[in-house]
């Protein structure tokens, strides 16, 4: 029987989603889970990575288990087994050819930061820009990300697949003294949501302006885009299928 | 020169405020802070000790130095030596026989649980009790505490001190799935707010009645009154002088 589970995680204290050896990751505490619940290896599947203390609301994951179990009992299971800062909130059933990766749609990420005074309570989940930024002009500049480009200028440069992606919603608002993003694509390269938030947060404090974006699309280039905004800010919110 | 700071921290990393030998702590960190301001030992008095895994929006400090450095200097400098889950919000200059315990007028601490579905998230910030409760016979029991009560049963036992504390006023408001309690007194026990928490959350549940609330304070017994909240849920949100 195969499972769509939506996990949920606080990213501060893991290297990331991905299993990596001896790093502490998402995956391999998924993975672990259901190995006691089995008595014998299982492969999670993730939707995607997400990089090392960058947080999920909704991440999805397929695995197959071949016991009888319904889905409210795996859930059970894996929340009984996996630390206090990863929780699965949802489990379906699906087809066994269904996969969490192959057949993402869409994906939404969102990305927090805050202008008002420096909060440590709020360090490792809300970017301190501690910063007054032009939400007009960061709203105008994003318009330029929409629709299906090259985004090569906002990832690194040892991707070997294509860089096209198509976002088809960015929204900007604020909330008392934070900023929220919100992008929705149909999927984005490694540091792709940190990187545009990086060269927005640069329009938003004057340093570029919103036309500067369509340049920078078509550079193609690393280089031209902003700085990448910390990890600490951004959430894999939605996955899509 | 007198200074009063205040102070906000996320308490989840630290052994409480007040200084222990070979324990982390709020009070150990701000003086080390300003060791390395003065090149010399400063000792930091805090308007109270806060316990374990609390956290303050609002804790407040004094302490001596004879620098002549401003206020803003003063707030700078700590805030530049500081773990980054402590800060320094507001520093003020004060007289030198101001005392940031002993003129305590009024504190106000908040409590804030979550009444929905696990959230990995804000394990550390919100007490994650996941089940519904009823705030208007939590908010009937409340009025019980009141006034000027001797809070023995709120309160570990081996206190030396008075046991009869104020009550000034004491919400209870839900927001989302949030419940935020506040409490302001003229004082609090060591564990009192939590131990209040605590116990109207079970009358919240319907294991007791509001009612009961009167029979617990006069028992002076600790025994009689409801088990303890988690401390992650507590901060001390401001002190008045």
């Amino acid at each position: 029987m195969r499972f769509l589970a939506t996990v949920q995680y606080d990213g501060s204290k893991y290297s990331g989603y991905q299993k990596q050896p001896g790093k502490k990751t998402i995956q391999t505490c998924l993975e672990e889970a259901l190995e006691t619940i089995c008595h014998k290896k299982v492969l999670v599947h993730g939707s995607g990575r997400t990089d090392a203390k960058v947080h999920a609301l909704g991440q999805k994951v397929h695995f197959d288990l071949d016991l009888s179990m319904t889905k409210e009992q795996v859930k059970k299971a894996l929340n009984s087994l996996l630390p206090d800062d990863i929780y699965v909130k949802d489990i379906e059933e699906v087809s066994n050819n269904f996969h969490a990766r192959f057949d993402v749609q869409k994906k939404t990420y969102e990305y927090i930061l805050n202008i008002g005074e420096y909060n440590p309570i709020e360090k490792d989940y809300v970017y301190q820009f501690n910063q007054e930024l032009s939400i007009s002009k960061m709203k105008e500049a994003s318009a330029y990300f929409l629709g299906t480009h090259d985004f090569r200028a906002f990832t690194t440069t040892d991707e070997k697949e294509s860089y096209e992606r198509t976002i088809y919603e960015i929204t900007i608002e604020q909330s008392k003294q934070y900023i929220i993003f919100t992008f929705t694509g149909n999927g984005f390269l490694r540091y792709m949501v940190r990187n545009l938030v990086g060269t927005l947060i640069e329009v938003g404090e004057g340093k570029r302006e919103p036309k500067d974006i369509s340049n920078i699309l078509k550079s193609k280039d690393r280089k031209q885009a902003g700085k990448k905004a910390p990890a600490c800010g951004l959430y894999l919110k939605d996955v899509f299928y």
